[in-house]
């Protein structure tokens, strides 16, 4: 732990209390006049820090930005979130996760940002990434699973970010399937699995997770919104709460998945699905189209369509739209 | 082109022919002075060039090394190698091109070596690549397909260098079904692919394939051979004219691929193959077991397999062992 962590942690650990400057620094074993550098570059960094002669220092404020201090902290995870990297603007979010992935950083390594200026959707699609509204984040995993089973992890993470959603909020976020997060009709979030792999073997998946939490629907897409959009509160939510929210779900969810498979989130997920039983159009990547009812999830996750000459296709992905 | 490849073209255009140091210097529009430093430069990578005085140079002779500017020599292909990056020693050429199309390289670009000092096969495991006498290539490539659609890819280039193989040296060189090429019953090269992707699209695979050329059998791991040990002639192979061979037959199997995917090749794949009607053993990454006759390789590319209880199961993937 870097030292303005330890600052904090005890700033933290007792809210109300000021901590005098010589108890803080016996207790880090640094001088009175390194701690003095060490608040301050706090303070730059968006803290409040009250400093009273005689009684000594007090955390008033915590700056409404996503800091891996702030993530980290007392976060109830096996695996996901042990180590943050957190920034201000980066181009995409996956990128960099994608470069830390394959220097060997480990499973659970988080990259987040406050805006992306770059920020990826699928096949190449771009995602809008304001800043300091919305969560970005991407997540680093090494499940030791065949290349064909990645497609669960998208499932996986978007049956987390809806629970974390409800949980926190309020708000019935639903799933379009595969990867869209949906709140009353509109996209409030979308999830993009990259993965490097052999023919038998994964390497490492990047999870990607975008959530417009805060955004105005002015700095949104069309057909887009956010959870503040559709809150009956004019607060902002904390984006750090909803990120802590979402790593402890999908740290549960992804654990289930590794011991049982995709069999352990299936009924969740169909649950939380607003595609099945609409009348929906697919279109694939390999420009296959299709209409028909939506009736099922498959044990693989694949999406089952009842076309109207009553025959069954499945699909493992593809561009949905409901019409009905 | 850079001039010392002009230089070399110039040579080979009339190879018995002296180049005057005017005629070519000229044709370059470069100094005698520079022209003699290129035609150093050429000597120290090996070419043996001979200089007579009122005559001029003349080539007499190639080195046994796979320069970029020897393979690329009026190479009859559309695709593959018209850009090619060649080292002495590496860690894996696969890693090397993984860097590279990550980076933006083309379709069809190729890394290659003289010698790999971490050699990459399946799962992590090593291919022993002993210096010059081996083929160790890897291979950019950008097909429009389907993650699940990419272990085509190693059947289009086992199919492709059994061709060559067999063009080349008359070799009866064989497909062990999925990545390994086969002579005499012995493990003669093998292929690994590995490949960045979303759920429904694949940005790059890197084919890497490893021949044992002239690889003695005392430098190769048991059960290995290499085209030499198994050829009657007591003369070295040239390696440059076998990845030649090779890279002109890849380019027209996975045009043929990418046209009509995977059935363009089949039936050729099911008749090199060294595994279909044997009884084997196959274990998957993920720890299954089974064995059996295999009777087909199916429309995507997947063994099938007859268990003894007379059920028929597919394999993506997995480890064979030929029993009987």
């Amino acid at each position: 732990m870097e030292k303005t962590d330890k600052i904090l942690d005890l700033f933290k650990n007792d809210k109300d209390a000021y901590h005098s400057g010589e108890e803080i620094s016996a207790s880090l074993g640094i001088s009175r006049q390194a701690l003095w550098k060490h608040i301050e570059k706090l303070r730059e960094t968006g803290y409040a820090i009250e400093a009273v002669p005689h009684l000594g220092y007090k955390l008033l404020g915590v700056p409404d930005r996503v800091l891996a201090p702030e993530i980290k902290w007392h976060l109830n995870t096996k695996t996901l979130g042990k180590t943050v990297y957190s920034y201000e603007a980066v181009g995409s979010t996956n990128n960099i996760a994608y470069k830390l992935a394959e220097e060997g950083a480990r499973e659970g390594t988080i990259v987040i940002a406050e805006e992306q200026t770059k920020g990826k959707g699928r096949l190449g699609r771009s995602w809008i990434s304001p800043d300091a509204s919305g969560i970005y984040l991407s997540c680093i995993l090494r499940p030791e699973i065949l290349p064909n089973e990645v497609p669960a992890i998208t499932l996986v993470a978007a049956v987390s970010a809806v629970k974390a959603i409800r949980e926190f909020s309020g708000i019935k976020a639903l799933i379009k399937w595969p990867n869209d997060i949906i709140i009353a009709d509109r996209k409030a979030g979308g999830i993009l699995t990259e993965l490097k792999a052999e023919m038998d073997r994964v390497n490492f998946a990047v999870l990607g997770i975008g959530i417009n939490v805060n955004t105005k629907k002015s700095n949104l897409p069309k057909g887009a919104t956010s959870l503040k959009e559709e809150s009956k509160s004019s607060r902002d939510f904390s984006r750090v709460d909803l990120i802590r929210a979402f790593l402890e779900a999908m740290d549960r969810e992804y654990l289930k998945f590794k011991k049982s498979g995709f069999s352990a989130i299936r009924s969740e997920l169909k649950s939380y699905s607003c595609t099945l039983g609409r009348y929906v159009k697919i279109a694939t990547s390999n420009g296959k189209k299709v209409q028909g009812k939506a009736t099922d999830i498959n044990k693989s996750g694949a999406l089952v369509i009842k076309l109207d000459n009553g025959t069954k296709q499945l699909f493992l992905s593809g561009d949905v739209t409901l019409l009905r």
